[in-house]
């Protein structure tokens, strides 16, 4: 499959070398065009990897990855272009962090708004899907890296842009029967809202390598 | 040990019962001196079990529990009286649910303050602990209907209020390797924005008998 990844962080990176070792075909997507870390990863990575700007691995994907940050991921999709992405599955993995000078993390969207839900908006003619934002990008390609069964959630409003996102997924290493359907896009504030949790466990056990086990009676 | 309980309502009562049962010596208190559903409780549940008004549980716990709403706990611990709970550990296991008429849920407060900070605020001089605000009050007493082993979470700024809090948790059922302490009272905010996943959770799964287990590498 024809990847775009919009974001050419630690996430994004992560995000296409695993699809690129997978076998499909990617464009890492930098704000600006010529950018550095972009051209360096698509020299890394073969010749099924392809430096470009967001607009370029947008009209590039059959399936579109928002990596951005959650802070600046609605204007990273306008310049990726509506036009770019209609019709198309986004998977937005991002979280609204925003860091204070003192250290304290808060987030920018938050309890009645999500960057879901943002995206969603500003692309109707998108099927937004989240998921992924609740594990380290280490262990989203990499489910194993955290010992026994753990679960990752989707939220999104189209069951085909789920079920699209739910097959990659899978390619990565998570079963199936781990990959909880939340409900809606609107629901990505719940799945946003539990960083600061999330950030909590990091401090406690001093690393990245954790996810979330939902045990349940029944 | 004496215990006061602010709050009749399902978690006041489910605790106190609990309480009861283990021993403890119980004064559930409501806003309203005479009201029905703490004379009620106490009633049916023995000589260990008394009414009485929100200050007059707090007096007379040497722990006391904030089992209100979050959203008017620090009118409640106001009724119940700072001179009340001075020196005193307060174990604040509530949510800020707000909810709408369209039926959803946000927090108040959230993000950047949390029902444990404010109580913390409000109460200088008495150690205040959250937890316990994770889980349904069924499995709050009673660990075991969730099958294996799940954690609970604790934050407070005062170790020696923690580590009753602890003790108390342990008597519940919960094993303390199972009790994360997840830092100071500001940490109350990402238990408390756990809410908006736990509520789809209980959506997804159609009971609240499930809890957090947290998978780690090492």
């Amino acid at each position: 499959m024809r990847i775009g990844i919009i974001g050419t962080g630690t996430v994004g990176q992560t995000l296409g070398t695993k699809l690129v070792a997978l076998g499909h075909e990617v464009t890492l997507g930098s704000r600006s065009k010529g950018n550095a870390a972009a051209a360096d990863w698509a020299e890394r990575s073969g010749p099924l990897a392809h430096p470009g700007t967001f607009a370029e691995a947008a009209a590039f994907g059959d399936l579109v990855v928002n990596a951005t940050s959650g802070t600046v991921a609605l204007a990273a999709v306008e310049l990726a272009g509506a036009e770019n992405l209609a019709g198309k599955t986004l998977l937005d993995v991002s979280n609204p962090l925003v860091f204070s000078p003192t250290g304290e993390v808060t987030l920018d969207p938050v309890n009645d708004d999500s960057v879901g839900e943002r995206l969603q908006r500003a692309l109707p003619d998108t099927k937004v899907v989240k998921a992924l934002n609740t594990v380290n990008c280490e262990v989203m390609v990499d489910p194993g890296r955290v010992p026994g069964a753990h679960q990752l959630f989707v939220a999104g409003d189209d069951a085909d842009g789920k079920a699209r996102v739910v097959a990659l997924l899978t390619e990565f290493g998570w079963p199936a029967a781990d990959i909880l359907d939340l409900g809606g896009i609107d629901a990505a504030r719940s799945l946003e809202m539990l960083m600061p949790f999330w950030l909590r466990l990091m401090r406690h056990y001093g690393h990245a390598d954790f996810n979330y086990s939902i045990r349940t009676a029944r």
